[in-house]
Formats: structure tokens, sequence, C-alpha cells
């Protein structure tokens, strides 16, 4: 049974109580946000995610979308919910006021995120890319295309698309070929191919803005001759209303392992009219503006599933009633115990739990940095905050998308035979969750991102807005008594992942294949020292909490149960990644294709 | 792209190469199949996995199974598929020529068994399920039952099943409630409902052999009042031919995740005929006979479908042209290198590798246990190898599942979208592996089963079959140039498990909970074990072909470099689960229920 209850505690002790000391300073300019008025927002944001979108999750993936002449049917009550959605004023939430947005901080949308992906993850995807595209567009377009198009995508009348993928290229967007040429009004025509556009056609907006990545007849060869351009479904007239066509048509819509109720169309652009939006050739620079903001909300989907996929795990064993507890009978009036009870089923719940709540913690870190970079009034806290974004960016896509599957699987687990069925719901999570971990570039992609890219920029810098913190924690609380034993744990962890940072700078500077080969393992060990460093701090927290007396002791010690759970089950994974990067690359790479 | 050849190379390789020296002797009841011989039915099972069953396979997941009018339709092209396979003789390989079966070694059959369910696990369930039956009768059922249903059963015109689960208990059969009323005749009937029943009605076979558990009237409570029965959907006449129907009908089929071309059935059984097999209330002990059987065919199940998916992802990686290989162009005529050449993709693709040829090593190894079980003359040998399957049941069946989903996981995110796309055929691994891992007892009742039944089984005595092996090779080789690394690594590895099996013995003894919070990651860790001992043995045994001249040079090199990546990157899981286990109960069962 799909069971979902936003976990407002844990948000607001993420978002109020865990990070305060993360170095980013007080951010005057979001200081009407008070947290009474922030924990009002998550509330309601609460009720529209279990009342409005999470009934329609189930009977979404049953029915899924249906293309009939043209036009994508999304499923039964997607377009009231979307209208109520989009009326709620939840389209925008973190959208610029200038726009139309409510200038939320993204430390408060990111949790709204989480509870939509919770309850529904396919219908997420149509405001969901809608806002990577105003990011694009408020960073790159010119005025006149932000004032025509800006108003209409941020309060949700229009939504918006990425139109990347060709079916022969995903990862290496060099070999794109759909092309867009110039015409004398300053506009260009496009003309080609696109596949896996997520929400690229659906009945619940009367127009939608494509972002198309296309070639221009003059442009170089590869990633440097691509450029980005806004196409409507329909030209707007100048009064702001839909016009006429754009010659943008759906050939097709995928049939897929999940995200039933997401259409995930086959675009052709035929002749459609388009505006450049950036610079020539500077498509993938646009791009990755949209991009980067979607990875950490892809992440963020990983850890809704995770968290539904929970919840719903913990509902059914505390109803199934299997076998008897090792340690005397729990439940004398019925004809067994509930089967959480058992200690490898209490192994499950709690493994999903901590992955939840570390991923959570780390959500609140990374988007309190997003608004330090935007708000910050200290330059270097700014940087900071912009380096630490950089670097955590691939490893919330990756770590979050693993660990969301992972929880999904679990839970089925759990339910045994009966996850397996449809009915039940939780398979669905699997389906889901899936996915999470290929688009907006798989999990290898995000990892090559943060070995190649992030690691040695700036000689390294990124790196330090990470390590700072962590080791400065360490040396203050390592000879508490009662946080000891998980802050040694961590510092063993931290001391692996500064061993494999220096490994890899050192064999990835003669040989880069050496890098890549550590790529993976190394990004699951930098994640699993974020959590685990959270993990610290949330004890220390609650102890002290605790110590200080408070009439949330409960959640308190499960803060701290969890915690430890994690050290002692989850932080151990930290050993075999390290091991495997030092390993290198000789046995990965010793076969020849042939031999495969 | 679904893709399949079966690897007869490598099980040549365990079969003949590996396993010689593995202490059950010379079975000479079985001397009359030669390698020759048993060879060419290997290759004979190829081609019908290959050209019968794999075709079929996509179309049987989209089509999947059709409950009308109290009939089950399989998909398309199933029935001439079985028809062919039972006129093949390919259903009773290693059934007892007594009763029509070939009496092959369990080390071929469970070769054959992992092609079929490498090419189609759907349609592995319908004769699979009938084996179980059989198995079943053949140990506990009176010559009466034997004469009259084995031969048809065996010859695979009836197909068979394992009907145990009741919609509120699964695990725990002790809360079942089917009624078995004794008649005057010395038969009985039964009336009560059964759901979960693999190919519980279907159109292969004239008739379907149930194997029904269910209570007396003056049973016992609990397991300990269970009865097994047989109960045919049409009584048989005298004469061997189908009589009437006997009261058994589908009342639904299941939607599933996957597997979608086995019938899933809910059964109900009203007033239905059946006889008693075996002892009157000793039902769970007959039962555990087919459920044995069936759990190494299960593991065999993921060890196919993860080979499926590897050869699928292979097959992809070379095709599929994105990027620029870090050491230089290796497809300068294209315009992008097949991404076979990035590491993460090869660390992808050598991890499945790994998997399989681990598991093909054990299930060699396991299936010559088997087989001496039955055949060995020493008593000695005969006691370890019933002594070594009783251990290696549950870890083959949980940790084969394990890695054949994470396998078909890894298939997916080579092909990126493609992967989640239905049309690439490798999203079904996924879907269609799932299952493996919960029924025929979930991997967690496995790992309780190893760890609370197998390890303190007389005193200790199941684990010395597999500790003594091990631990004589360590000795001979450590010190052997070129194996040092792996055999170290081996060692290390190994002196973990024992230090673990001393832990969870120690700690299991005062408090049965210690044990079971740590039977997962101790039954991972013995399969780590387990396949870090076949792949040093199979290193050895490579590197010897290689010092003697040998014409399949490249056979042997690429069993090395597996092996060495196995010693790299996956045994190092061993250090983790190590870790875990160590860290005992606390943190697992320290929340109340209440506090979930």
């Amino acid at each position: 049974m799909q069971v979902y209850e936003a976990p407002l505690r844990d948000m607001k002790f993420v978002l109020h109580e865990l990070h305060n000391d993360d170095g980013f300073g007080n951010l005057e300019a979001l200081a009407e946000f008070t947290p009474d008025l922030t924990d009002a927002i998550l509330e309601e944001a609460a009720k529209v995610a279990q009342e409005v979108l999470l009934p329609l999750n189930r009977g979404g993936d049953a029915e899924g979308c249906i293309l009939e002449n043209g036009v994508v049917r999304t499923p039964t009550g997607f377009k009231e919910a979307y209208a109520m959605f989009r009326d709620g004023g939840w389209c925008a939430l973190a959208s610029d006021p200038q726009w139309g947005g409510q200038g939320l901080p993204e430390s408060v949308n990111k949790m709204t995120e989480e509870m939509i992906c919770a309850a529904n993850v396919s219908f997420s995807l149509y405001p969901g890319l809608t806002h990577g595209g105003t990011t694009a567009i408020e960073g790159h377009a010119s005025d006149e295309l932000k004032q025509r198009f800006l108003p209409k995508m941020v309060s949700g009348e229009w939504s918006g698309t990425m139109c990347l993928t060709e079916s022969h290229c995903g990862t290496d967007l060099g070999l794109l070929r759909t092309r867009a040429v110039p015409q004398d009004d300053g506009s260009y025509k496009l003309t080609g191919s696109k596949i896996f556009i997520s929400a690229g056609e659906h009945d619940l907006t009367e127009n939608i803005i494509h972002l198309v990545l296309a070639r221009m007849p003059d442009a170089p060869a590869g990633v440097k001759g691509i450029s980005l351009f806004l196409v409507p479904k329909y030209l707007p007239k100048d009064d702001g209303s839909v016009g006429p066509a754009n010659g943008v048509s759906v050939s097709a819509i995928e049939h897929k392992m999940g995200l039933k109720a997401s259409a995930t169309c086959q675009l052709n652009f035929d002749d459609s009219v388009g505006w450049l939006v950036g610079k020539p050739h500077k498509g993938m620079e646009a791009m990755f503006t949209m991009m980067n903001t979607e990875r950490v909300s892809v992440g963020v989907q990983g850890l809704g599933v995770g968290e539904a996929a929970y919840q719903s795990a913990v509902y059914y064993a505390k109803d199934r009633l299997q076998g008897r507890s090792l340690s005397g009978v729990k439940n004398p009036g019925g004809p067994a115990d509930p089967i959480i009870v058992h200690p490898d089923v209490r192994r499950m719940l709690m493994t999903m739990r901590a992955y939840n709540e570390g991923c959570r913690a780390i959500t609140a870190w990374v988007s309190r940095a997003l608004d330090a970079e935007k708000h910050a009034t200290d330059p270097e806290a700014r940087q900071r905050a912009e380096d630490f974004v950089a670097l955590m960016t691939p490893v919330v896509k990756a770590l979050f998308t693993d660990l969301g599957f992972e929880s999904a699987n679990l839970a089925v687990q759990v339910y045994g035979g009966h996850g397996y069925i449809a009915e039940s719901g939780v398979e669905q999570y699997v389906r889901d969750a899936r996915i999470a971990m290929i688009y907006e570039g798989t999990n290898g992609i995000q990892a090559l991102d943060l070995v190649g890219r992030k690691l040695p920029a700036h000689m390294g810098r990124y790196l330090r807005s990470f390590f700072h913190p962590v080791s400065t924690f360490i040396e203050a609380n390592k000879a508490d008594a009662d946080l000891g034993k998980m802050v040694e744990g961590l510092e063993k962890a931290f001391g692996a992942l500064q061993l494999s940072t220096a490994t890899i700078a050192e064999r990835g500077m003669r040989d880069p294949e050496e890098a890549a080969a550590a790529a993976t393992d190394y990004t699951r060990l930098l994640g699993l020292v974020a959590m685990g460093y959270c993990f610290a701090k949330a004890a220390f927290v609650a102890q002290t909490a605790l110590k200080g007396g408070t009439d949330e002791a409960d959640f308190y010690k499960a803060k701290l149960a969890t915690a430890r759970f994690f050290f002692d089950r989850i932080l151990p994974q930290a050993t075999s990644a390290f091991l495997a990067i030092k390993s290198g690359k000789a046995s990965m790479m010793a076969l020849e294709a042939a031999a495969f």
C-alpha cells in the first residue's frame, strides 16, 4: 500500500537545527522567510502532496499516458490536479518575484520537491521541467524573450521541456544533428528529431516551451557547435495569448519501465520557429545552467521515492503478522507478531530510514548553499557556497538516486511476494525510481563530472568547501565521550576519502583512465562521508537537546538511534569503496573489447 | 536488445576443469556421462534456449498470461515451445530413469537450467515447478501414487505446482487454513484458497498436479499440524487418461512487476480429492524436500538472468558510439568510440562478468555435491556432500538472486535511457529477476536458515565441508608467486568469515536476535568467500594451462583477468559485511516499533 505522510518534523530539523553553523552566514535577503512562515508553507505543501497528488499515483501508473491523433492525454485526474497545483502557486515557489515567483529559499523549495516526488514522481516532472527551463531563460535569454515567456512559465500556465537527446546521441551531445537556420528577422527555423523528451506533449497547459539544442549551419563540429533555442509549441501572439502551431509534433510516446504517467515523447521539429538563448555555439553552457538545477532536483526525486517506499514498508511491517519475535511474543492476542519485530526486517527499515534522513540532511545543506550563492553578502561565503554546490551536485544526483532505488527495492523485500504484485503499489516505486539513476546524466557521468571536472577545478578548491567543515567538526568533537565512537567512524572514512583523493589526483595526472576507473566508488565514498558528517552533527544536536531537556525526547532519541545505525551498518561501505579505488584500473581495463 | 549465447566454454570449464579435486571422488554411477556426452547435451540445450525460448521472451512479457472463463492462456508460442521442449526430453533430464527420466548428473542439469532461465525465465517455471513436485512425490509418496503420477510428470505430459502460500501466510506457514478431511477410501477432500501459485493453471499440459499444504481436522496448531497432499486438476482414470475435473478453480491471476508470461494464480480448492504425501502432520518435511531442490534452482535463475543481462549489455557497449576513449581514439573511422572503451562501462561489464563466472563456478561445485550425495560410494564423501549442499543451498539462493538482480540493473545502466524503454528488452531482466529474491523463501529467510539452522547443526559440522577445502587451498597456494596476491585476498576474507562465525556463535548463544541481526551480512560474506575460492582456483587452473601451452590462451587469460577484477573490486565488500556483522544488533533494534 502506498502510504505517505510528509516527514515535517525531520524537515524542520534539517532546516532549522542542523546547519546553523554552515559558514554561509545569515542570508538577510531571505530574512522574511522566518521558520514560522516556512513551516506553514511546508505544512500546506504536505497537504497538496498527501491529498491531491498521492491519490493519483497508482492510477497514473496503471493508466499511463495515451497518444491519440498527435495529442497526449495524461491519466485521469492529472489535469485537475495540475490546475489546483498551478492555482495554488506551487509551480514557482523558488522563482524570482520579478516574473511572478514567490522567491522562496531553495532550502524550503527542495523540501516541497521531496514531498511532491514522494507522492507522485510522474506528476513532479511536469512542473519540474518547467523550472529547469525558466532557469535557463533567466540566465541566458534576451530581455524580450524573458518578458514574453517567463511570466507564463513561472505561473505554470505554460510548461517547459529540455530537448537534448537524439536517438544516436545522449551522453555525447557533440553528435547531435538538429539544425537551426537563421532567418532574416533574427529568429531561426529548427528541423530535427528529439527523443526522451519528458513532458514533451501533454494536456495540462495551453502551451509548451521547448528548449532545444541544435546546430547552426556554420557551427563547428562537436559540442562547441551547439546552440540553445527556445521553440514554443504554439507561437504566442503579441497579447500573450496562444497563436498558431509551430511545426512541433509528437511522433510517439515511449513505453517505459515506470514513470508511466509522465509522457516521454519523441518530438519532430519541422521548420519550427525558435529564438536563440545565450550566445551562438554556447548552448552547452546555457544547457548546463538548467541541467545543474535539475540534477539536484533529480537527486531529491530519489529521496522522495525512497521516503515513500520507507513509509509504505513501515506500514506493512507493523500490519503484517508472521512468526514470533526471537525475544519473546510481542503480540500475544494475535496469531503471530507483526514482522517489524524481526531483526532482518528492522535491518531493511533502518537502512531506508538512515538513507532518507542522511540524504535529507545533505539536501538542506546543499540548498542552504544554493541560497547563499545568490544571497550571501560576504563574497567569500558566496564563493564557498558556489564551490560547494558545484562539488555536491553530482554527488547528490548519483548518491540519492542510487539509494532511493535501493530503498524502493528494500520496500518490496519487506512486502515479500505481495510487493511483487502491482496491487501493493510498492513495485511501482522500484520502476519509478530506476530512471533517476539515468536521466540528467547517468550516475556514471555524474561520477566523471566529480572526478574529472570538480576535483581538479581551481587546484582542488571546490573540495575545500567540504573538507574544511568536516575536519573542523572532527577536531572539535573527537574527545566527546558520547559522540566519540561516531566521530571516530567519521574520521576513519574521512581519512579514506582524503587518501583516495590524493591517489586519484596523482594517478589521474599520469593517466586519466585511472581517475575514471575510480569515479563511481569515489562518488559513493564522498557521499558516505557527507552523510556521516550530517549524522554526527545531527547526533550532536540531538544529544544537546536531550541534555538540555526537551518535550520532543522521542524525536531526538530516534535521531540518535538512526545515527548509530548509520555508523554501524552503512558507513562500513566506505571501506570497500576505498579498497576498490586503491586497486586502480589495471584489472578493469585488462580485457580486450573482443574478449567480452 | 536481448542477446544470448550459452557460455558453453565456461560451463565446460567449471564442469570439467575446476572441481576435479573437490573430494567427492569419482562417481562411478555417473561414469557413462563422459565429458563428450555431457558437452553434446549442453550444446543441444543451448540450441533450444537460443532458438526456441529466447525468441519468445520479449513477446511473452508484452502479452502476458490471460485468464478467461476460468482458463489461463499462455502467450503466443508458449504452447508450441513447450511441446517441443517436452518431446525433446528436456523436462526430466535429471529425473530417475525408473520414471522415464534420463538420470543426468545434476552438474549438467543445472547448466541447462541456467540456459533456460537466461533465455526465458517465465517459461522455465512451467517445467521447473514440475520438477520440484516430482522430487517430493519420489521422496515421500506411496508407491501407488508414484506409479500413477510420476511417469506423466517426468515426461512433462502433466505439470506440477507447489501450493503453500495463503493470503495471510507466506513465511509463517503455521498459520495456514486450508482443510483436508479424510474420506473412507483413504483419500481426502481439500477446501481452501491458495495464492501466488506459479503455473497454477495454464494451457501447456492436459493435467496439473498440485502439491498442497493443508491441515487435517485433528491437526495440532502451527507448523506441526501441516500435511502435504497431491491434488490433481483432473482425476486420472485407471488407464492413465484424464478424467473428471476435481473442484480446483482459478479465481484470478496476479498482475506482477515481471515474469508476466508465467501464470501466478489464486486457486480455490472446493472439496477437491487429494491423497496424502508422506506422513500425517509431516508436510513441512516433504515440502522442504521440494523446496530445497527449488532453492538451488531459483539461485540458478538469478545466474541465468544475470548472464543474459551481461551479454545484452556487452552487445550494446560494443555497438553504441558515444564519446572518445581517454587513452586515445579507438574508432577513428566513426563519429565516436563504442562505449565499451570507457572505464565506468568496463566497471559495470566486468562486475556482471565476475558475478556470473563466480556463481557458475559455485553452481558446478554445489551440483557436484548434489550428485555425490546420491552417488558417492564412500560414506564420508557422501556425508560431506550432504553437509555441503545443506550449507550452500541458502547461500546459492540468496547470493545468486541478489547478484542476478544487480547485473540486470547494471545492464539497464549500460543502456542508459534506452535501457528504461521496453523496446530494449533489458528492463524486463530487472523486473523478471526481482522475484527470485523473494520466492521459495525470501533472501532474509535464507540468511536465517543459514545462521539459525545450518551453522549450529551437528556442532558446526556443515561448515567444515566448506572451511576445509578453502583453508587447504590457501595453505597450499599462498606462497605461489603469481597467485599470491589473490590468495592473500582470499585469506583475509576467509579470516573475516571465521571470526564472524565465532562472533555469531558466541553472541547467538546468549541472544538469538544477535544471530538474526548478522544473518544477511554473514550470508553475503560466506558467498563472497566461496566466489573468491572458486576464482583463486580458476586462476590456478588457468595459469597452469597457460604455462603448459594451450590453444585456448584467450580463454584462460580472460579467466585470469576476471579473477583479478573480482579480488580488486568485488571481494572488498567482504570487509564492509564483516564490520556490519561486528556491530551487533544494538542499533538495529534500538527503536521502539512505535518510533517508526
